[in-house]
């Protein structure tokens, strides 16, 4: 299935000059998204972890459908002040700004094994932010998954330590 | 399996005097997450639907799993700000303020029949709105789902035009 042609590019969002990858035309598809999501259980294949950690908000439905279908625990990782329980952060830097994103401190014990997955891989800062906290918990990162790679923002270059997959490039 | 023991309260989140029903415990436990989705699927059997439409942030995690579970489409209704095509919104009040949602105006067709499903039912005015919408979209909602209900603030009033079921009750 050609799962490409189920994403929309949406100029000037969020803000003029961005050609924004919409997935919602591939999530409201039964088909698409059936075949996404069974794609991205074979792309996993052969990588042994414990829980799914995955980022709000579009990577909670993406995430929530393969733990589910792999038999796994979910773990996310929220904006801040989502989480109400004990959290750790971690604040990045954004082309302008900062952002800070968190993780309940009881999510991951020291040792496991954890799949990170989001929807777009870009420039690499929201990922790395989910990573370093990951590492913080003491858990390691056997694989960072992707729907979507834009190649041309070079954010593999930001994770290279990690083995890293996705679905789609552009 | 009793997935009432996996949900955890977290006292004064979001603010002094509310006790914050977590349902994070449950999710990352493989067994409990995947039993919930499980117990969802069986609770919605006998409803014929084409699409979910569920809640973000917490919904689309619920909303993900039992979409490819079931094998139909999924559809968020989002913050104002974060859908990037064009949308219908509705507004509605909040004990102070107000709070806005959108769906994209071409995520559902007139006729079509969908499940909505968040994860809790408090007061009922988050799933009103989505309602609402689902509705100036032409489609009709065949089911309101819960993973949990807070029966003591009667969101059920809200909504009682609809058929609603809750997996767990407080």
């Amino acid at each position: 299935m050609d799962l490409k042609s189920y994403i929309r590019e949406v100029p000037d969002f969020p803000k003029p000059g961005i050609g924004f990858k919409d997935i919602m035309p591939l999530l409201q598809d039964k088909e698409a998204f059936r075949a996404a999501i069974d794609d991205l259980y074979e792309m996993v294949q052969g990588y042994d972890f414990d829980k799914i950690v995955a980022i709000e908000s579009r990577g909670f439905i993406l995430g929530g459908a393969l733990a589910n279908k792999m038999g796994v625990g979910f773990i996310p990782v929220r904006k801040k002040g989502k989480l109400p329980s004990e959290v750790i952060s971690y604040t990045y830097q954004l082309e302008y700004g900062e952002d800070t994103l968190e993780m309940h401190e009881d999510s991951l014990v020291k040792g496991e094994r954890v799949l990170i997955l989001d929807d777009l891989l870009a420039t690499g800062g929201t990922v790395s932010a989910a990573i370093n906290m990951v590492s913080q918990l003491g858990a390691s990162v056997v694989l960072v998954a992707f729907l979507i790679e834009l190649k041309f923002l070079s954010g593999r270059e930001k994770i290279k330590d990690y083995p890293i997959k996705s679905l789609i490039q552009f």
